[in-house]
């Protein structure tokens, strides 16, 4: 049966911020992550690494955080890891970068695909990468386009920095409070953005707290929002 | 643990068409339902039993309708059943009554209510009952009104008659073809509404195919749909 | 065949700004115009009848408010006319209007009904009025309330002072070129509101030209935006 | 005066399950029907097709829908019918499409024309075409591009496949009881998507239904629901 | 000139997690701030006075949670404080509420009213309040309920407890980074809902992180978020 | 500090008719307003112009349109002005234009963008233009495009044609009175677009009434309404 995770983000930061839990928790239970990174962020998400005294290439950046991205990515467990080096603020459009994400899709199967949600007007990468991701999501799907045609997977919309200014609405919450040491971990692993840290430290104590409220939990807890695109079948309400 | 659902519906006749088979399966499994019914639905939601040659009387209709209401739970395995009797059409404001829901709530502690969507223009006894179940919900919850109070349960809302003009957007898919002939039964069971019966069949069968594209599944499949209103705390997405 | 109008709106000058037109349109139809003014708008929307230098007792302003209403209404071409009086700023619940309002649904059998849109936040006396008609809507199709039970009518919203606040989202323009002086002689008939003559008569050309932008029309014309709750059935979309 | 009508979707099944009665309602009328399908739909929603023993080349695939296609469209009386070849899933950008679009605009001078929604996350073919159809009717109306410029016409969505995740909202229903034979058969002649006859079949019936509600009609009933994206000019509410 | 501010709130607890920056801020301009609270919170937001060893009477608990709003409104520099004692969870409908909200805007005059969102559903005493403001305005605006009426006073909506619960999309960010320390002690004046203070403590970052992203500020910000429910007439977009 | 002002319309036409009071004014302020215009509008709004006994040539139709722009341009004090010549009904992508704005964004450093709202189904070069401003103020904040990147500017959206038809939500009303004149004289020196004079003038005094509502004010008022997209920083809520 098909129970992988696929994440598709505009920017090698976004991952470690937005759903670095869920990425986790699924690798510690054996379910094998994909990530895709369409871009390395080496234009508008990268600031520290602009900011010092000498002069810096933009081929220095880029490596730089795709070495950041890629120690991330291996504490939080990840199967598989794709740079798509695009380009970023603004990313441009892509056909073959859709062909490409469906193609992943048909390799990995994924039961789940992780993503940036539709709207955000700071950020029109994420919306892009959105829009690219439901695009794979259709070439995937097709028999025309290879019979290894895959059953179309949930989408879930990780946070984005201004949930209001995104319409963000979460209807799922995450606890990832037994894999948080290594979400902080990766986090502590992406320097050039050290200005998030604590920021997104936050955003998991809060979520956690909305989490537990739920739950009526005890102790601090972490979590992480999700929005889905698709309804999703259930099999019950209660156990 | 608690692991009970509630459902609250404005008039007799919905949670057969809406719900029937998140109750059918629930008891199945062993989860104790239990049923709230508002109203008879003895003005507005009776018209067989008032169209007959020979003039009726609102309590004969009544008992007509709570006599349908009895063996419809019965054939879907409820727990218990009340009936407020507030009239309908329309339905009364009545404090009394969510203070009724919220005893209910602490005696059962539901994990999930179910009740009708937000919004329902052409049905406001619909909106008043979704807004009774909240303010039901924060009474239950509130330690000032007795020590017993409630973890707060998910709230559920089933399918209005027409889901687009009620901006009903579900996001749950409950696959409810093995309980699909208790839920057919039980609408069989209220011949007053024989003219809704195709319809809710048609209904089931609607979602049923949207239940098995997103799971690939073969044969005939019957379906509701729910759209839930607080996030809910889950722990993986894919198993 | 039912082929009434009724018009309910929470202040008497409302029905003269907003549907004044669609008014003495239908009426110079031969469809039967029926009014209903939940209060005389005394305290908050007769702002002129308190300004004067001398004292005034609130029933002089109703009385003058009446007076105003009814000549509006006689050159509208109104077939009936009914005064609530029910005070504003604010307008009260009242379960014994709704009734009353379901009554005269089903004396006089509208296939529509005009009256305020469902939010602004500016003017809860319109939001209650909305959902007074949809509550006496319910009430007037019950068999259980009489066998005189109506065919359920369209309900048209007609344009609030600030349509975007309100959410207001027009999809019928309605043309009243031809009736444009009746409107604006029953808007002079209302001297208690002068300040809003010419707002009015700009709010008029503006959905004139929006009108006549579709239709490629030429020379100045006047119109009126409604918005419909229900779906219309409609024979056919081309002519 | 032009009365034509003007179908436009992304694949070709779409015309007959979404609006299929329209376009022989209104050809029987005498409306002209043309119709252009962007693509034929050979990768993603011919999947019958592709699921045979042999293999199948990408080449026969949409010969046989258009074959399809062409036979369906002569059951519905279809006036002119094109086909774009765009392919799909995805369907491209093309401006070169939207150009050709607006001269058949030009050429057919449409009251009205029929498309897809513009939100449907599980086939953004349907808002790309939606688009396109939006940025056509803007050349067609440009006397820069041409003095044989058109007033624009109104723009109807039909129904998508999952009404509610597409946020479809319907304000118009289209009673097909008439033509749902020939609706029927032109279902028929498209067996590569015979898994769509009975969804599509319960889909009328439902929209009927709601159709009839509104009407009081008696008999089994027929509809199609539309949502039309321009304020409709109308000369009066009530006949 | 008018400029004073005024906050309501539905139990004791909201002004200092939500608005406690404001009302210090604007207190310390020499701006008069009016408080008005409508319950004492005392059955659903006082769950640690109830969850002691012994049992507690209601009047004990309302006292308790007087003085903690006492103490923490002259942190604030609050200049009046008026308790409605209404009960909560449910606050219940007033319409003497209303009006006496409606003499203290008279009395007081603000130039801007704080009061919660218009959606809660985990909460629907803040809804009733927003609700109860809004028609309190609308009283005091009214010349017939007294000469002394007043010019309509902008609305600002202070954030809830979950803002995409609420459909919260705030449009302006406070930066309270010079009165936090204020803001603090009176949290810490709450000792009943110790439980949200290291809670709105990290709102109050992330919404001041949210400012100095705007703004470039530097060093560590605090902030509050508010939705304006009117346009605002302004001067100028720049100085 | 930065205190400029820049402009983006997708059509010659647009700056006058929904900003050119916000344009004045603050040139009269001493603020530098720069305007980009990124095609003529020969082709969709430039109806007059076509319209001629003669035949005419399109770049004529251009030669007039840029010399009409540059005239209002001055009497509203314009600092600069850029024209982009893309090309119009449809205006095309340009990945080329969007670098070309975030250069002038660098250079010019605007407190403030003013340019289309989001959605607008009758006018899809007003979306282009709206994002490709959300794509350019991406790009000019981003270090890895040079070292000059801006603090990201506050977007404000101007009033499209038909408010509701577009979402428009205003939020800030400009009061224009003192520059009318202006704005008035501006409008003159557009005769190709003559027939919106008049619509124009109503929409300023719409505007002008609702603010001077909220105001009490006295006299004729002018007003221009805006949409902020980001949250505002403010330093407090009463002066």
């Amino acid at each position: 049966m098909s129970n992988s995770m696929l994440v598709v983000t505009a920017h090698v930061g976004d991952f470690v911020w937005r759903c670095g839990g869920a990425m986790a928790l699924h690798a510690q239970r054996g379910v094998p992550v994909h990530l895709i990174c369409l871009s390395y962020g080496e234009n508008g998400e990268s600031n520290a690494a602009w900011q010092g005294a000498a002069p810096v290439e933009r081929d220095a950046v880029k490596q730089l955080r795709r070495a950041e991205a890629e120690a991330a990515a291996e504490i939080l467990g990840v199967a598989s890891l794709d740079f798509y080096d695009l380009g970023d603020y603004p990313l441009p459009e892509s056909p073959e970068s859709v062909q490409r994400i469906s193609q992943t899709m048909r390799a990995t199967r994924p039961a789940v695909v992780l993503t940036h949600p539709e709207h955000d007007p700071s950020n029109l990468d994420h919306c892009r990468t959105y829009e690219m991701v439901l695009r794979a999501r259709m070439q995937a799907m097709a028999p025309g386009h290879g019979a290894d045609h895959v059953v179309p997977p949930q989408v879930l919309c990780f946070e984005p920095h201004q949930s209001e200014l995104c319409g963000f609405k979460p209807n799922l919450l995450l606890e990832i409070t037994a894999v948080w040491e290594q979400k902080w971990q990766a986090m502590q692993a992406m320097p050039t953005q050290r200005n998030l840290w604590t920021y997104y430290e936050r955003v998991a104590l809060q979520r956690g707290a909305q989490a537990g409220r739920r739950a009526k939990s005890v102790g601090t807890l972490y979590g992480e929002a999700y929005q889905s695109i698709f309804p999703a079948v259930v099999p019950a309400f209660v156990e």
